[in-house]
């Protein structure tokens, strides 16, 4: 129905009616439709598991690979409006901050840990300022800009490399000027 | 109004009750809320005169301020509002691509050419990668993740930093191993 008719335009009593169930029941387990929409789109917490590569690089990337397809995913103009309503409604504020801000930085956190302790930091980034760098171009190209999500794969290696030489560290195949 | 109710929650007729005029005088220059608000915002092209200091560190900085100013300062909740607008209406997604994101295309490109006739450049990047660059961090740091405003500046010659190693360009204060 996202698909069909668009966030904005969805409405609680026509999802009833294609369940087959009363408001009612909806209600007992989603206080809004927007809290309805956003658990089912984040069902669990965002990167509650923090992928562990071996490397910096490797750890990244699949971060940045979760977050293009959480973002590129949903139906049209989904994002966009839970966005807008996430400043609108303090309820679904606390439950994005809960299920996917705090994840989130929990495992950059964890991923930054390991690569200190293998040496490969020279600065250590803020989590959050990372997380930025990390989910705001990937924000900006779907939905300001708005490009096309097939280029997400390639650009997401261009993202990569401005990322890491925040971190100090070089991508395998950048040039490298340094002794090992 | 938009301070004191919100993007959201902003109605036409009140706007007009307030400026003591009818509803079919403001009607008359902008056709919905959405239109309006985006042009109260954006009264001209954004980023219309590419700053022109000498260097490409130094105009790209002036863009991240400009890009950052034009976020912070609406009120609370318009900029994700209209972002959910821009998808769920066409005729605003038309003006935004004219006013906003030509304007800043032409700039980069306009900012790059200089760079490159310099000899600044060792890649040329894409325009619009720059710009997803540029804008997204600074957009996740205000509205997804979202973080204080008064740290963006100093934010922003970290995003700038990062940034810059897409172009090959070192910031004056990073190390230089490269001869001159």
């Amino acid at each position: 129905m996202l698909t069909e008719v668009g966030y904005a335009r969805l409405i609680m009593a026509e999802v009833a009616a294609r369940a087959g169930v009363g408001k009612a029941a909806i209600y007992r387990r989603h206080a809004t439709k927007q809290g309805m929409i956003f658990d089912v789109l984040l069902p669990d917490q965002f990167l509650a598991v923090p992928p562990d590569r071996g490397s910096l690089h490797a750890d990244l990337s699949a971060v940045l690979a979760e977050i293009a397809d959480s973002m590129a995913s949903p139906p049209q103009g989904t994002v966009p409006g839970l966005l807008a309503d996430i400043h609108a409604y303090p309820a679904l504020r606390d439950r994005f901050a809960e299920k996917y801000l705090e994840a989130q930085r929990q495992t950059l956190t964890e991923i930054l840990d390991r690569a200190a302790a293998r040496g490969e930091l020279t600065t250590r980034p803020d989590p959050v300022a990372l997380n930025a760098l990390l989910v705001g171009p990937v924000l900006a190209w779907l939905f300001l800009l708005p490009e096309s999500p097939e280029q997400l794969p390639v650009l997401n290696s261009v993202f990569l490399d401005a990322t890491l030489a925040l971190t100090g560290t070089r991508s395998p195949g950048a040039p490298d000027d340094s002794p090992r």
